[in-house]
């Protein structure tokens, strides 16, 4: 009889468990061991931030299966028949020895395992600022179910007022809802001058308007200098421009690192990025020895980097396919990310596939096209809501490169509909006519993703000249003699208007009043309405009755990030 | 000067003025008639059982753009300069001399028009049959707008109490919702043997015992013989078994067939599925004739075969090329369908894109796998709620053919993601390490789309032997000798239960109980559990331990389609 495999996986958090349990599936032979720091295994952590906001109030639900079971190693031992060992630290690899010597952190007491195949998911480390006060009372991360039952306390507690939340990332964003929730004063601090980096600057800004709306502040563009105290609990976090901001709590959110102490102690390949460095088999550079989840680097599909994805989903599907390797011999592949990924912003949700603008052009993408879309989710009868949508692509193969997506409607639709078809090699003229699910409870006759791709071909094919709010905003700022035309009727500008100098023309009355409209056909003339509809009809009319410098901004009224007249 | 290009669009409802409008734009020169037999023009009529079943109260909304100005002949001059004649009927085409003759519906005025192009949109009309009594007063369908406010008003009156609904179609299943909403005792009639026939008869089934569950009665597998009535007012509807149910509405919702008359009398070639033959370009068999919407026919882009596809969705799509072919010379063309749709149904929505397993067998499609996967859509603890995904992939290539899903998740966004995946060309394989939007609020960590390919792909790699709920149905039925082995825990059990003869064992506690199990290791074991993730589990624990004959119940209890004990 073959002698039994043994796969020892090290981290019983995500990615970890995923591979073990996929490891046992494939090989019922094999021995399959599990080593967690925590006290918790597979800990739903994604799920942290609801649980601080009160979206359910039953701790257990993050830590059991569907069916109520925890999932604690009696669970693992008779479900799975995985020995999962928690309070269990692995200290180091004997890479020769084919083990690992491991330490309980609450007995002290030591021990080795030897291993056949080795898989490593020991995760990422929030980031913690080197300066000042870092160690006062009250200063947390959201990382752990420690720190979740924290911050769930003060909000049960009621007694904390103020916050500071250091990181306008993704769990920056999630923590500040969850905390303002429980009537916590938030304000948001971020280094570069723009929320949640995923996205590019004018619709992060939209997002950053919507979090103000909520009565939450937001600083951008500044960092934190130091965390100030009395009797060693934190009392306000001082900012490098010198404004102090009283609070008694702050959550520093400013991203993780992978944790790879471990690998890089045994000799392990650590790439640029700082993650362990592993091929489409997630093999390390020992092939006896696999990496999963938050402490690997991946590959972007799109681009062919390194790049970080500490994504929950992206470490489930490593650790299936790690598990599936480590038992039957490299045998499947994960084929990579496009950092895809969602957030829920109080009633916004913010998505983004793909490549954003900015992360195109940084990396060099010198002929891409972008566009921006607003539009009702679904009809405006079904309660609609809005979504605004910056779509990029190869402006020679029309090849989708990435889309982001923000506001209150159905984002993870769109965005689920822009990452299968970046996924499926797709361009602008396969959305063109793409056949999505119609019916008014779920969208628009024409989806708005169609939408999208629709506006992104009139201006490919030059029949629209688009222009961003940005431009228009720094044509206005800069004073330039530019026309601005808003063409919606009359009870839409009295609800909501620019006030940038426009003249409003419903598109209606538009042929009958061209003489209103600067003479010298010229004269750069802007046209918008509430989602550029109507405005680039405008410009088709004018363009035929001789204006030659027509454009249109994209997105309208609705997609403008900046403040308005009303 | 070049003399100005003449286009002329019959139809004014979806289709028609979708390619007026891009004719249009893309020609700002060209003259533009637009003629409407109805007195309307682009109602939003898939709006229309929401506007009946009290989801707003607003009809202008149906008529209206997002501004809120009526879609009336004035606003098409003033705001696209589009010439729309409503209450005019072209009644005949001289193809020889591009002429088309009209008459006014109202006044019984005639003209002609002379075109350069013409664009035929004139739809679709519902099926009636022709059995006795369909001329008795109470017998409507829900087609027009003039249907619409009809059944509004007996929603809003309150005096009708029974209605029967005839043909459980996407009409039928939303006009019953929207009567039920109005307290009106509904009866459903299908000929076949289910509802929804874009569905497989598992799927139908659960949608079937959700309509029931909301207390409208459902009866399949039989049609209506006659409709009864008193003083020429409906009375009861007759059923071919002799089934009398006395009712005093009856909405006939049997399905819709091309008009074709005019393009018939034409002369232009209808298709063997009765709608006006196209090609890619949405030309006819006269090169200066298009048509669009419901008239036509569309290839299916999976099958190439020619389907009927009366969709609001492909009507505008249509629109838009037939609108920019008939002005710029053939250049942009329309691929198809792969007939994609969704609807709603009380709690839950139902949808489909690609073929269903029934029509990939009724087509030739030997060599396909299916399966079915059940599963919340987002987790437990934000409240997700169930999802039941059909997919159906080729066999030898994984390459996906088609996915169907219900219930009371989130239905719309799977069907958005399998139909780009099919548009991409996507097999199982690709599906496997999708990076989609992941975020608790918006899908699981790993999305109920990419689970429903693992299971998959462990069935293709005959890792699970799975089987139907129907299979095992009928081998109850049939008194086989099956070991049924419901592997959920004792909480689950006592809440909802099949009773067909299973034994309950907990996963957890199954290798310590395989004792209880038949020793003969030839009798067919079949495992489930609650979507039957455990059961897979289970299975592979009985194979491991020598039982041959081991299978899988897809979908679980929550994919069960009969009637349970519990």
């Amino acid at each position: 009889m073959e002698k039994r495999k043994k796969i020892i996986v090290v981290g019983g958090s995500a990615a970890g468990p995923k591979a073990a349990a996929k490891a046992r599936r494939i090989d019922n032979d094999a021995e399959v061991i599990m080593f967690q720091k925590n006290a918790e295994l597979s800990m739903a952590s994604c799920g942290y931030p609801y649980y601080v906001g009160g979206y359910f109030d039953n701790r257990d639900m993050l830590l059991s299966t569907p069916a109520g079971i925890t999932r604690d190693p009696v669970f693992y031992k008779n479900a799975k028949d995985i020995d999962a060992r928690v309070n269990t630290e692995v200290t180091t690899v004997d890479r020769n020895r084919h083990v690992v010597l491991f330490k309980n952190t609450v007995t002290g007491k030591t021990g080795e395992e030897t291993y056949d195949k080795l898989i490593i998911a020991t995760g990422a480390t929030p980031l913690m600022p080197p300066i000042p006060g870092i160690d006062l009372e009250g200063i947390t991360t959201l990382q752990s179910l420690q720190d979740a039952d924290f911050l769930r306390k003060i909000g049960d507690e009621g007694v904390i007022k103020k916050a500071v939340i250091i990181g306008g990332g993704l769990i920056g964003v999630e923590t500040s809802e969850a905390l303002q929730a429980a009537d916590i004063e938030i304000t948001i601090i971020e280094l570069v001058p723009q929320l949640l980096a995923f996205l590019d600057w004018e619709l992060a800004r939209l997002v950053e308007n919507h979090v103000r709306s909520k009565g939450a502040n937001v600083i951008t563009d500044n960092g934190v200098a130091a965390f100030l105290g009395e009797n060693g609990k934190l009392t306000a976090v001082k900012l490098r421009n010198g404004t102090e901001l009283p609070c008694e709590l702050a959550v520093v959110a400013i991203g993780v690192r992978p944790n790879v102490r471990l690998a890089r102690d045994m000799g392990l390949t650590i790439g640029e990025t700082g993650g362990i460095e592993v091929d489409a088999y997630m093999q390390t550079s020992d092939p006896d020895i696999y990496a999963v989840g938050d402490c690997v680097e991946s590959v972007n599909r799109i681009t062919g980097k390194k790049v970080l994805a500490p994504y929950g989903d992206l470490a489930n599907l490593q650790g299936r396919v790690a598990g599936e390797n480590a038992v039957l011999g490299n045998c499947v592949t994960f084929p990579g990310t496009i950092q895809t990924g969602i957030c829920k912003v109080f009633d916004y949700a913010a998505g983004s596939t793909g490549l954003s603008e900015s992360t195109a052009k940084r990396l060099g993408y010198s002929d891409i096209v972008t566009v921006i879309n607003a539009s009702l989710d679904i009809p405006g009868f079904m309660g609609g809501k809005l979504l605004v949508t910056k779509l990029v692509a190869d402006r020679n193969t029309g090849k989708i490169l990435g889309a982001q997506c923000v506001g209150p409607g159905n984002v993870a639709k769109q965005i689920a509909q822009w990452s299968m078809s970046i996924q499926g090699n797709l361009s602008v003229e396969n959305i063109i006519n793409a056949d999505l699910p119609y019916a008014p409870p779920y969208s628009l006759a024409i989806d708005h993703c169609i939408a999208t791709a629709h506006v992104m071909q009139n201006k490919m094919k030059g029949r629209m000249d688009g222009v961003s709010s940005m431009e228009v905003h720094q044509k206005v700022i800069n004073g330039e003699k530019s026309f601005l035309l808003d063409v919606r009727e009359p009870n839409e500008y009295k609800q909501i208007r620019l006030g940038i100098g426009e003249m409003l023309i419903p598109i209606g009355a538009l042929r009958g009043r061209l003489h209103e409209l600067p003479q010298d056909r010229n004269t750069e003339i802007i046209c918008f309405c509430q989602i550029s509809l109507r405005g680039y009809e405008a410009a088709i009319v004018l363009k035929h009755n001789g204006w030659k410098n027509v454009k249109v901004m994209e997105g309208g009224v609705m997609a403008w990030p900046f403040p308005r007249e009303k």
